[in-house]
C-alpha cells in the first residue's frame, strides 16, 4: 500500500493492504535489530524468534483498529507514520502474549510451541527437565522485555510529528498500565474458583476491552487530532465489542478446535482461569456438577476425558448458552453505536466488518 | 535541592542532595500511580511493593551518574527535568532487578525477601508450594513490566525540551537493548562451567559497564547537549569503571557479608553464575580442585559448607587475587581518563569519588 490521500477515506478501507503495510513495518524494524545483533556479536535467535512469532499468525487486530481510528477521526496526509505507530501495538502485543504464555505455562500458541517452550528446547541440553523449563521461561521473559522496549522504539521512531507523539503518549501509557493491571488481576483470580461474574468481567474490561479495542482506536484517532467527542464514541463502540471479543475467546479456549485456534482447548481449564463462562457454570451448577467442576478445573494433571467432562457441564448448566447470549448483546450494542457514529462511512464500514468477524470467529 | 544555576557547576556537586531530589521524584511519581490505582479500584500492592523496593535501599548509582554527566557536559538551566530523567533510570533498574531475581531465583535483595518471594507469601495461601512459587514469579514479572513501562513514562513526562528528548531517546533505546541482551547472555552461560574469561567479560560489558555507567553518563551529557568528544571521554571512563564495579560485585557475591550486601553470598555459587572469578578458578585449578568446583557450583542443594569449600578453592587457585588485581587495573584506567577529561572540576571530582567508592565498596 502506498501513502494514503484524503480521497481514500471516502472509499472502502483496504484492510488487507493496511495489514500488509503493518507487516512490512515490523519486518523492516526487526531486520535492523537483527543487523545490530550481528554487528555486536550478539545472539541472532532473539530477533528470529520474534520474527517467527509475529509472522506465523496473528490477526493484527490492534494495528487495524489503530489505522481505522485514524480514518474515523478523518486523518489526512502521510499514512506511513500511522502504520508504524500501529505496528508498535503489534510488537507490544507480542510482549504481552509471550509473558502471558510463561505465566499460563501454555504449550502452544498460533499452532507452534510457545516461545518459552522453544527456548527450553534450544538451550535445555545438559540440564534436567525442571532446570531446562526454568531457563526457557527466563529467556522468554527477556525476549518479551525486548519486545516491550522495541514497541516503544517503533512508536517514537515512527516519524510522527511532535504534536502527534505528545497526543498519543498518555494514551499509550494508559494502555500499558491497564493491560498489566488486567493481567495481574487475571493471575490472582486464576485457580480461585468462584461464581463471581463481576470480577471476571472486570478482568475482561482491563485486559481486553480497553487494551485490545478502545486504546488502539483512541491512539489512531488521536494521531488524526480527534476531539473528546470522537474518543467517547470510540469508547462506546469499543468496550462492548472488546467484551464480546473476550467472551468469544473464553468459549474458544474451552470449546474451540485446536487445529483452528492454534492453541490447546484444555489450557484454560487446566490452569483454572477464572472466566465468565466458569463463573456462570459454578453459579448454575447443581451440587454434583459443582463438586465435579471444583475437583477438575485447575488440576495440573487434567486429562482429555476430564476436559470433555467439564465441557459437558459447561453446556448442561446453560453457561455456554448464556455466554453466547452475552456476546450477542455486546455486539448488538457495539453495532448500535456505529449506526449514529459521526465517522466517515469507510471507517464505520470497517468497524462493522471487524465487529461481525469478532462475533463469528473460530480462531 | 532547589533548581541549579550555572554557578553550582563550579563548586563541589552535592551528591546527597541530588540523591534526595531523585528520591522525591520517584516518590511523587509512585504516589500518583497509587492514586490512579485507588481511583480504578485496582490493587494497591503493586505501587506499595515498588515503593518499598526502591526505598529500602539502592545506591542510586545510575541517577547520580546521569546528573554528573549533565554537569560534565556543562549543563545549564533548570535541573528538575534532569532529575526526573535520572529517576527514570532508577525505575528502569527496579524493573531489571525484579526480573533478574526471578530468573536467578534469589531469595533476598536489599536485606529483604525478593519481590517474587513477597508475592508468593502474599498470594500463595491455599495453593501448594510450587504453585505458590509460580504465582509469585508471575506476579513479579508483571510488577517488573510495570516498572519498565513507568520508567518510560517518567522519562517522557520529565519536562525535558523536545530537543533534549530527541537526543536522549536513541541512548535510552540502546541502554535497554544492551542490558537485556547482556542478561540473556548471562542466563545462557549460567550453569555451564568453563574457564572462558572472555565470554564472562563480554557479559560484564553489556550487563554492567555499558548499562550501569556508560549510558547513564551519556544520557546526562546528552541532556546538556554534549558533543561526540565529550561522549567518547565518558565511554573511556565508564567502561573500565563498570568492569571494575561488576568484578567487585562478583567478589561480593561470593565473599561479601550478607548483613552488609543485603543478599546471599551463596546464590551466585548455587545458581552457577559464569563469572570471571569462577572462570579464572577453573582455569588455574588442579584436577582435584577442578573436580570439586564442577561438582559443587550450580548445585541447587548447595550447603553452607559446600559454599565455604568453593570459597577456599577460589582463594587457593589465586582467582580471588587475580580479580582484585583486575579491579585495581580497571580503576586506575578510569582515574587516568579523568586526569585529562575536559570536564568542569566539580564533575571530575564527583566521578573520582564514585570510582573510589566502587573500588572499596562492601555492599
Amino acid at each position: 500500500m502506498t501513502a494514503s490521500t484524503a480521497s481514500q477515506a471516502a472509499s472502502a478501507l483496504d484492510l488487507p493492504g493496511i495489514r500488509h503495510a503493518v507487516d512490512i513495518a515490523l519486518e523492516e524494524f526487526l531486520g535492523r535489530k537483527a543487523d545490530t545483533a550481528v554487528d555486536g556479536h550478539l545472539p541472532s535467535e532473539i530477533t528470529e524468534l520474534l520474527h517467527n512469532f509475529l509472522f506465523v499468525g496473528g490477526k493484527r487486530l490492534r494495528p487495524l483498529l489503530c489505522v481505522i481510528g485514524w480514518y474515523a477521526a478523518e486523518g489526512r496526509g502521510d499514512l506511513r507514520p500511522v502504520i508504524r505507530a500501529a505496528a508498535s501495538l503489534e510488537m507490544f502485543h507480542a510482549f504481552a502474549l509471550i509473558h502471558d504464555d510463561v505465566m499460563d505455562r501454555s504449550a502452544t500458541r498460533r499452532g507452534q510451541p510457545t516461545v518459552h517452550r522453544q527456548l527450553a528446547a534450544l538451550h535445555g541440553d545438559g540440564r534436567n527437565h525442571r532446570e531446562g523449563e526454568h531457563l526457557g521461561a527466563s529467556a522468554a521473559v527477556l525476549v518479551g522485555d525486548l519486545a516491550l522496549a522495541w514497541s516503544d522504539e517503533l512508536l517514537h521512531t515512527a516519524g510522527l510529528s511532535r504534536d502527534q507523539l505528545a497526543r498519543v503518549r498518555p494514551l499509550v501509557d494508559s494502555m500499558r498500565t491497564e493491560v498489566m493491571y488486567g493481567q495481574y488481576l487475571d493471575l490472582l483470580t486464576t485457580g480461585l474458583l468462584t461464581g463471581n461474574v463481576v470480577s471476571a468481567l472486570e478482568v475482561i474490561r482491563y485486559k481486553t476491552a480497553k487494551y485490545t479495542v478502545e486504546r488502539p482506536l483512541h491512539i489512531g484517532a488521536a494521531l488524526a487530532g480527534a476531539d473528546a467527542t470522537a474518543l467517547a464514541v470510540c469508547t462506546a463502540f469499543a468496550l462492548p465489542l472488546g467484551e464480546g471479543f473476550q467472551l468469544r475467546d473464553d468459549l474458544l479456549g474451552a470449546f474451540g478446535k485446536p487445529e483452528t485456534t492454534g492453541k490447546s482447548h484444555s489450557d484454560d481449564l487446566r490452569e483454572g482461569k477464572h472466566t465468565v463462562l466458569i463463573a456462570l457454570a459454578l453459579r448454575h451448577a447443581d451440587s454434583d456438577q459443582h463438586a465435579a467442576l471444583r475437583a477438575l478445573i485447575g488440576n495440573p494433571a487434567l486429562t482429555d476425558d476430564d476436559a470433555a467432562r467439564i465441557r459437558g457441564i459447561l453446556t448442561a448448566t446453560g453457561a455456554r448458552d448464556r455466554v453466547e447470549h452475552m456476546i450477542h448483546t455486546c455486539l448488538r450494542q457495539a453495532r448500535h453505536t456505529l449506526d449514529t457514529a459521526p465517522f466517515p462511512r469507510a471507517a464505520t464500514d470497517a468497524l462493522r466488518y471487524i465487529a461481525d468477524a469478532a462475533a463469528t470467529r473460530t480462531s
